[in-house]
Protein backbone atom coordinates (compact mmCIF):
# COMPACT_ATOMS: atom_id res chain seq x y z
CA UNK A 1 0.00 0.00 0.00
CA UNK A 2 1.37 3.25 -1.42
CA UNK A 3 0.50 6.54 1.01
CA UNK A 4 1.49 10.37 0.23
CA UNK A 5 1.55 12.66 2.80
CA UNK A 6 1.46 16.56 1.29
CA UNK A 7 3.51 18.89 3.18
CA UNK A 8 2.77 22.65 2.81
CA UNK A 9 4.06 25.48 4.68
CA UNK A 10 3.00 25.53 8.75
CA UNK A 11 1.78 22.63 8.97
CA UNK A 12 1.53 21.12 12.75
CA UNK A 13 4.40 18.26 12.30
CA UNK A 14 2.40 15.87 14.53
CA UNK A 15 -0.54 15.49 12.46
CA UNK A 16 1.26 14.39 9.89
CA UNK A 17 4.25 11.94 11.59
CA UNK A 18 1.70 10.21 14.02
CA UNK A 19 0.11 8.49 11.24
CA UNK A 20 3.39 8.55 9.34
CA UNK A 21 4.83 6.26 11.88
CA UNK A 22 1.67 3.85 12.45
CA UNK A 23 1.57 3.40 8.38
CA UNK A 24 5.69 3.30 7.90
CA UNK A 25 5.67 0.67 10.51
CA UNK A 26 2.85 -1.54 8.55
CA UNK A 27 4.25 -4.26 6.91
CA UNK A 28 4.06 -3.61 3.03
CA UNK A 29 3.12 -0.02 3.28
CA UNK A 30 5.31 2.30 1.88
CA UNK A 31 4.71 6.20 2.70
CA UNK A 32 5.92 9.17 0.49
CA UNK A 33 6.52 12.99 1.54
CA UNK A 34 5.06 14.84 -1.62
CA UNK A 35 4.69 18.77 -2.13
CA UNK A 36 4.97 21.59 -4.96
CA UNK A 37 8.26 20.44 -5.64
CA UNK A 38 10.85 18.33 -3.40
CA UNK A 39 13.01 19.77 -0.48
CA UNK A 40 12.57 20.78 2.75
CA UNK A 41 8.60 22.29 4.04
CA UNK A 42 8.25 23.61 7.63
CA UNK A 43 5.97 23.51 10.06
CA UNK A 44 3.84 25.61 11.36
CA UNK A 45 6.10 26.54 14.86
CA UNK A 46 9.08 27.16 12.21
CA UNK A 47 11.68 24.95 13.56
CA UNK A 48 10.74 21.59 12.12
CA UNK A 49 11.43 20.72 8.72
CA UNK A 50 10.66 17.58 6.85
CA UNK A 51 11.76 16.60 3.48
CA UNK A 52 9.36 16.46 0.49
CA UNK A 53 11.28 13.64 -1.96
CA UNK A 54 8.61 14.13 -4.33
CA UNK A 55 6.95 16.87 -6.29
CA UNK A 56 2.76 16.01 -6.54
CA UNK A 57 3.22 15.07 -10.22
CA UNK A 58 5.70 12.41 -9.43
CA UNK A 59 2.75 10.62 -7.28
CA UNK A 60 -0.58 11.09 -9.19
CA UNK A 61 -1.59 7.56 -8.01
CA UNK A 62 -1.18 6.56 -4.23
CA UNK A 63 -3.67 4.23 -2.61
CA UNK A 64 -4.01 6.52 0.37
CA UNK A 65 -3.44 9.97 1.32
CA UNK A 66 -2.93 11.66 4.45
CA UNK A 67 -3.86 15.27 4.52
CA UNK A 68 -2.40 16.86 7.91
CA UNK A 69 -3.52 20.34 8.90
CA UNK A 70 -1.63 23.56 10.97
CA UNK A 71 -1.97 26.99 10.94
CA UNK A 72 -0.94 26.98 7.77
CA UNK A 73 -4.36 25.61 6.36
CA UNK A 74 -6.11 28.43 5.57
CA UNK A 75 -3.54 29.96 3.62
CA UNK A 76 -3.21 26.11 1.88
CA UNK A 77 -6.90 26.62 0.68
CA UNK A 78 -5.96 28.86 -2.14
CA UNK A 79 -2.50 26.51 -3.23
CA UNK A 80 -4.75 25.40 -6.07
CA UNK A 81 -1.50 22.68 -6.66
CA UNK A 82 -2.49 21.27 -3.51
CA UNK A 83 -5.95 21.24 -3.57
CA UNK A 84 -5.91 20.29 -7.57
CA UNK A 85 -3.56 17.33 -6.61
CA UNK A 86 -5.68 16.11 -3.43
CA UNK A 87 -9.06 16.18 -5.90
CA UNK A 88 -7.29 14.17 -8.36
CA UNK A 89 -5.86 11.69 -5.70
CA UNK A 90 -8.85 11.10 -4.60
CA UNK A 91 -10.25 9.65 -8.13
CA UNK A 92 -8.24 6.99 -7.55
CA UNK A 93 -7.37 6.44 -3.83
CA UNK A 94 -8.73 3.75 -1.88
CA UNK A 95 -8.52 5.89 1.29
CA UNK A 96 -8.70 9.61 1.09
CA UNK A 97 -7.84 10.81 4.91
CA UNK A 98 -7.22 13.93 6.88
CA UNK A 99 -6.08 14.91 10.40
CA UNK A 100 -7.01 18.33 12.35
CA UNK A 101 -7.72 21.18 10.07
CA UNK A 102 -6.85 18.66 7.18
CA UNK A 103 -10.57 18.51 6.71
CA UNK A 104 -10.70 21.86 5.22
CA UNK A 105 -8.34 21.25 2.40
CA UNK A 106 -10.67 17.87 1.60
CA UNK A 107 -13.34 20.22 1.68
CA UNK A 108 -12.23 22.54 -0.30
CA UNK A 109 -11.50 19.71 -2.98
CA UNK A 110 -15.10 19.03 -2.64
CA UNK A 111 -14.59 15.76 -1.14
CA UNK A 112 -16.65 16.44 1.40
CA UNK A 113 -20.00 17.41 0.23
CA UNK A 114 -22.66 15.43 2.30
CA UNK A 115 -20.30 13.72 4.18
CA UNK A 116 -19.30 13.39 8.07
CA UNK A 117 -16.27 14.61 8.49
CA UNK A 118 -14.48 16.73 11.91
CA UNK A 119 -11.83 18.40 12.50
CA UNK A 120 -9.84 20.55 15.18
CA UNK A 121 -12.37 22.19 17.37
CA UNK A 122 -10.58 25.49 16.64
CA UNK A 123 -12.12 25.04 13.15
CA UNK A 124 -15.21 22.69 13.11
CA UNK A 125 -17.27 25.80 12.30
CA UNK A 126 -15.75 25.91 8.77
CA UNK A 127 -16.30 22.28 7.82
CA UNK A 128 -19.99 22.79 7.61
CA UNK A 129 -19.12 25.91 4.60
CA UNK A 130 -17.37 22.83 2.17
CA UNK A 131 -21.19 20.89 2.58
CA UNK A 132 -19.89 18.33 5.27
CA UNK A 133 -22.32 17.14 7.91
CA UNK A 134 -19.70 18.76 10.35
CA UNK A 135 -19.46 16.42 13.46
CA UNK A 136 -17.28 16.49 16.84
CA UNK A 137 -16.02 12.78 16.63
CA UNK A 138 -12.57 11.94 17.36
CA UNK A 139 -12.14 9.33 14.10
CA UNK A 140 -15.05 9.24 11.69
CA UNK A 141 -15.10 7.34 8.93
CA UNK A 142 -17.57 7.70 5.72
CA UNK A 143 -16.54 5.26 2.98
CA UNK A 144 -13.54 5.98 1.80
CA UNK A 145 -12.98 9.25 3.38
CA UNK A 146 -11.80 9.10 6.91
CA UNK A 147 -11.27 12.69 9.19
CA UNK A 148 -9.50 13.21 12.40
CA UNK A 149 -10.34 15.82 14.99
CA UNK A 150 -7.35 17.84 16.22
CA UNK A 151 -3.09 17.05 15.94
CA UNK A 152 -2.79 13.71 17.74
CA UNK A 153 -5.65 12.30 16.56
CA UNK A 154 -4.23 11.14 13.70
CA UNK A 155 -2.44 8.38 15.67
CA UNK A 156 -5.94 6.92 16.58
CA UNK A 157 -7.18 7.81 13.10
CA UNK A 158 -4.18 5.94 11.38
CA UNK A 159 -4.90 2.55 13.71
CA UNK A 160 -8.53 2.69 13.29
CA UNK A 161 -7.45 2.84 8.60
CA UNK A 162 -4.89 0.57 8.98
CA UNK A 163 -7.62 -1.98 10.97
CA UNK A 164 -10.15 -1.46 7.85
CA UNK A 165 -7.19 -1.78 5.31
CA UNK A 166 -4.64 -4.09 6.38
CA UNK A 167 -6.17 -6.21 9.73
CA UNK A 168 -7.23 -5.56 13.15
CA UNK A 169 -3.76 -7.85 14.06
CA UNK A 170 -1.91 -5.96 11.71
CA UNK A 171 -2.85 -2.66 13.60
CA UNK A 172 -2.73 -4.35 16.79
CA UNK A 173 1.15 -5.16 15.97
CA UNK A 174 1.84 -1.86 14.99
CA UNK A 175 0.76 -0.40 18.23
CA UNK A 176 2.32 -2.35 20.76
CA UNK A 177 5.89 -1.45 18.78
CA UNK A 178 4.93 2.52 18.93
CA UNK A 179 3.42 1.65 22.77
CA UNK A 180 0.06 3.65 22.19
CA UNK A 181 -1.01 2.66 26.01
CA UNK A 182 -1.56 6.55 26.05
CA UNK A 183 -1.82 7.85 29.85
CA UNK A 184 -1.96 11.72 29.71
CA UNK A 185 -0.48 13.40 33.04
CA UNK A 186 -3.84 15.90 32.57
CA UNK A 187 -7.46 15.22 31.76
CA UNK A 188 -7.56 18.17 29.16
CA UNK A 189 -7.28 17.39 25.91
CA UNK A 190 -11.02 17.57 25.20
CA UNK A 191 -12.88 20.92 24.40
CA UNK A 192 -16.20 19.61 25.80
CA UNK A 193 -14.93 19.43 29.31
CA UNK A 194 -12.61 22.51 29.27
CA UNK A 195 -13.00 25.81 31.06
CA UNK A 196 -13.44 29.10 29.24
CA UNK A 197 -9.88 29.99 30.90
CA UNK A 198 -8.63 26.58 29.22
CA UNK A 199 -10.32 27.51 25.83
CA UNK A 200 -8.82 30.89 25.54
CA UNK A 201 -5.35 30.00 26.70
CA UNK A 202 -5.18 27.41 24.26
CA UNK A 203 -6.79 29.52 21.43
CA UNK A 204 -3.77 32.15 22.57
CA UNK A 205 -1.67 29.41 21.50
CA UNK A 206 -3.24 29.24 17.85
CA UNK A 207 -2.73 32.74 16.72
CA UNK B 1 13.37 27.40 27.55
CA UNK B 2 15.48 26.23 24.72
CA UNK B 3 15.21 22.44 24.19
CA UNK B 4 17.40 20.11 21.81
CA UNK B 5 16.76 17.15 20.21
CA UNK B 6 19.20 15.42 19.03
CA UNK B 7 19.15 13.21 15.51
CA UNK B 8 20.59 10.17 14.71
CA UNK B 9 20.64 7.94 11.22
CA UNK B 10 17.54 5.33 12.35
CA UNK B 11 15.98 7.18 14.91
CA UNK B 12 11.91 6.36 15.20
CA UNK B 13 10.05 9.80 13.82
CA UNK B 14 7.25 10.15 16.77
CA UNK B 15 9.74 9.78 18.92
CA UNK B 16 11.13 13.01 18.06
CA UNK B 17 8.00 14.49 16.88
CA UNK B 18 5.62 14.44 20.04
CA UNK B 19 7.53 15.69 22.46
CA UNK B 20 8.82 18.38 19.58
CA UNK B 21 4.76 19.23 18.90
CA UNK B 22 3.99 19.70 22.64
CA UNK B 23 7.16 21.51 23.90
CA UNK B 24 7.20 23.65 20.49
CA UNK B 25 3.65 24.65 21.19
CA UNK B 26 4.47 26.26 24.82
CA UNK B 27 4.81 29.81 24.60
CA UNK B 28 8.32 31.15 25.51
CA UNK B 29 9.85 27.10 24.37
CA UNK B 30 11.81 26.84 21.42
CA UNK B 31 13.41 23.55 20.40
CA UNK B 32 16.22 23.06 17.89
CA UNK B 33 16.71 20.05 16.13
CA UNK B 34 20.74 19.09 16.38
CA UNK B 35 23.30 16.61 14.83
CA UNK B 36 27.23 15.94 14.13
CA UNK B 37 26.46 18.34 11.15
CA UNK B 38 23.36 20.64 9.86
CA UNK B 39 21.59 18.70 7.28
CA UNK B 40 18.67 16.29 6.99
CA UNK B 41 18.60 13.26 9.25
CA UNK B 42 16.66 10.09 7.80
CA UNK B 43 14.29 7.95 10.35
CA UNK B 44 14.13 4.38 10.98
CA UNK B 45 11.75 3.52 8.32
CA UNK B 46 14.02 5.31 5.47
CA UNK B 47 10.70 6.75 4.40
CA UNK B 48 10.88 10.61 6.41
CA UNK B 49 13.84 13.32 6.61
CA UNK B 50 14.08 16.18 9.42
CA UNK B 51 16.12 18.97 9.01
CA UNK B 52 19.12 19.31 11.71
CA UNK B 53 19.55 23.19 11.58
CA UNK B 54 22.61 22.93 14.04
CA UNK B 55 25.84 20.91 14.99
CA UNK B 56 26.19 19.62 18.19
CA UNK B 57 29.09 22.32 18.90
CA UNK B 58 26.30 25.17 18.25
CA UNK B 59 23.89 23.79 20.69
CA UNK B 60 26.43 23.37 23.94
CA UNK B 61 23.93 24.42 27.04
CA UNK B 62 20.09 23.70 26.31
CA UNK B 63 17.97 24.13 29.36
CA UNK B 64 16.23 20.49 27.97
CA UNK B 65 17.24 17.53 26.02
CA UNK B 66 14.92 14.88 24.25
CA UNK B 67 16.74 12.38 23.29
CA UNK B 68 14.91 10.17 20.94
CA UNK B 69 14.91 6.17 20.15
CA UNK B 70 14.70 4.17 17.13
CA UNK B 71 15.82 1.11 15.03
CA UNK B 72 19.45 2.83 14.78
CA UNK B 73 20.54 3.18 19.07
CA UNK B 74 22.32 0.22 18.94
CA UNK B 75 24.42 1.71 16.01
CA UNK B 76 24.09 5.10 18.39
CA UNK B 77 25.55 3.86 21.12
CA UNK B 78 28.97 3.98 19.81
CA UNK B 79 28.87 7.57 18.01
CA UNK B 80 31.02 9.25 20.85
CA UNK B 81 29.85 12.75 19.56
CA UNK B 82 26.41 11.93 20.34
CA UNK B 83 26.91 10.44 23.36
CA UNK B 84 30.00 12.94 24.64
CA UNK B 85 27.33 15.73 23.64
CA UNK B 86 24.88 14.21 26.11
CA UNK B 87 26.72 14.05 28.96
CA UNK B 88 28.51 17.53 28.48
CA UNK B 89 24.77 19.24 27.59
CA UNK B 90 23.55 17.43 31.07
CA UNK B 91 26.03 19.06 33.61
CA UNK B 92 24.21 22.14 32.35
CA UNK B 93 20.51 20.71 31.48
CA UNK B 94 17.46 21.92 33.95
CA UNK B 95 16.26 18.06 32.20
CA UNK B 96 17.17 15.44 30.50
CA UNK B 97 14.80 13.48 29.08
CA UNK B 98 14.56 10.34 26.71
CA UNK B 99 11.94 8.56 24.86
CA UNK B 100 12.18 4.81 24.54
CA UNK B 101 15.35 3.32 23.44
CA UNK B 102 16.65 7.30 23.78
CA UNK B 103 17.22 5.87 27.88
CA UNK B 104 19.82 3.93 26.81
CA UNK B 105 22.14 6.67 25.06
CA UNK B 106 21.59 8.90 28.53
CA UNK B 107 23.14 5.20 29.76
CA UNK B 108 25.66 5.01 27.69
CA UNK B 109 26.42 8.79 29.30
CA UNK B 110 26.46 7.65 31.92
CA UNK B 111 23.55 9.28 33.12
CA UNK B 112 21.78 6.57 34.56
CA UNK B 113 23.32 5.04 37.74
CA UNK B 114 20.98 4.38 40.57
CA UNK B 115 18.30 6.15 38.53
CA UNK B 116 14.94 4.90 37.91
CA UNK B 117 14.52 4.63 34.41
CA UNK B 118 12.04 3.10 31.60
CA UNK B 119 12.55 2.66 27.89
CA UNK B 120 10.74 0.89 25.04
CA UNK B 121 9.31 -2.81 26.02
CA UNK B 122 11.78 -4.49 23.58
CA UNK B 123 15.00 -3.25 25.11
CA UNK B 124 14.43 -2.80 28.66
CA UNK B 125 16.63 -5.83 29.18
CA UNK B 126 19.55 -3.40 28.32
CA UNK B 127 18.99 -0.78 30.40
CA UNK B 128 20.16 -2.50 33.89
CA UNK B 129 23.44 -2.78 32.03
CA UNK B 130 23.71 0.71 32.51
CA UNK B 131 23.39 0.86 36.13
CA UNK B 132 19.32 2.21 35.98
CA UNK B 133 17.14 0.58 38.29
CA UNK B 134 15.33 -0.39 35.16
CA UNK B 135 11.14 -0.44 35.74
CA UNK B 136 8.29 -0.59 33.14
CA UNK B 137 6.28 2.40 33.81
CA UNK B 138 5.32 4.78 30.90
CA UNK B 139 7.06 7.79 32.70
CA UNK B 140 9.78 8.33 35.01
CA UNK B 141 10.83 11.63 36.85
CA UNK B 142 13.84 11.01 38.95
CA UNK B 143 15.46 14.15 39.59
CA UNK B 144 16.02 15.84 36.46
CA UNK B 145 16.37 12.90 34.12
CA UNK B 146 12.32 12.05 32.65
CA UNK B 147 12.32 8.91 30.90
CA UNK B 148 9.47 7.81 28.70
CA UNK B 149 8.51 4.34 27.65
CA UNK B 150 7.78 3.51 23.87
CA UNK B 151 7.20 6.17 20.51
CA UNK B 152 3.91 7.81 21.30
CA UNK B 153 5.13 7.76 25.78
CA UNK B 154 7.10 10.82 24.27
CA UNK B 155 3.75 12.98 24.42
CA UNK B 156 3.21 11.73 28.06
CA UNK B 157 6.45 12.60 28.89
CA UNK B 158 6.50 16.07 27.28
CA UNK B 159 3.46 17.14 29.31
CA UNK B 160 4.59 15.70 32.60
CA UNK B 161 8.01 17.47 31.91
CA UNK B 162 5.42 21.24 30.91
CA UNK B 163 3.54 20.07 33.85
CA UNK B 164 6.68 20.71 35.91
CA UNK B 165 9.01 23.06 33.91
CA UNK B 166 6.82 25.76 33.40
CA UNK B 167 3.38 24.55 35.04
CA UNK B 168 0.01 22.76 34.94
CA UNK B 169 -2.22 25.46 33.25
CA UNK B 170 0.35 25.61 30.13
CA UNK B 171 0.73 22.02 29.75
CA UNK B 172 -3.23 21.24 30.09
CA UNK B 173 -3.54 24.34 27.19
CA UNK B 174 -0.78 22.52 25.27
CA UNK B 175 -2.47 19.31 25.52
CA UNK B 176 -5.77 20.64 24.61
CA UNK B 177 -3.90 22.48 21.52
CA UNK B 178 -3.26 18.89 20.13
CA UNK B 179 -6.52 17.56 21.28
CA UNK B 180 -4.76 14.77 23.59
CA UNK B 181 -7.91 12.84 24.14
CA UNK B 182 -6.76 9.63 22.97
CA UNK B 183 -8.96 6.79 22.13
CA UNK B 184 -6.94 4.15 20.83
CA UNK B 185 -9.26 1.35 18.46
CA UNK B 186 -7.62 -1.44 19.96
CA UNK B 187 -6.49 -2.00 23.63
CA UNK B 188 -2.93 -3.67 22.40
CA UNK B 189 -0.74 -1.02 23.58
CA UNK B 190 0.82 -2.31 26.56
CA UNK B 191 3.47 -5.22 26.05
CA UNK B 192 1.90 -7.01 29.26
CA UNK B 193 -1.34 -7.24 28.31
CA UNK B 194 -0.53 -8.62 24.92
CA UNK B 195 -0.59 -12.20 23.77
CA UNK B 196 2.20 -14.41 22.79
CA UNK B 197 1.51 -13.94 18.90
CA UNK B 198 1.05 -10.17 19.11
CA UNK B 199 4.40 -9.61 20.71
CA UNK B 200 6.19 -11.58 18.12
CA UNK B 201 4.32 -10.03 15.08
CA UNK B 202 5.29 -6.85 16.78
CA UNK B 203 8.71 -7.91 17.81
CA UNK B 204 9.00 -9.20 13.80
CA UNK B 205 8.58 -5.07 13.00
CA UNK B 206 11.25 -4.05 15.06
CA UNK B 207 13.69 -6.52 13.09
Amino acid sequence: MHVAIPLYDRFTALDAVGPYTVLAFAPGWTVTFVAAEPGPVTDDRGQLSIAATAGYEEVPRPDVIVVPGGIGTFEALADEALVGWIREADAHTRWTTSVCSGSLLLGAAGLLRGRRATSHWAVTGFLADTGARAVTERVVVDGKIVTAAGVSAGIDMALTLLGQAADTETAEAVQLVIEYDPDPPFDAGAIGKASDALRERAAALLR
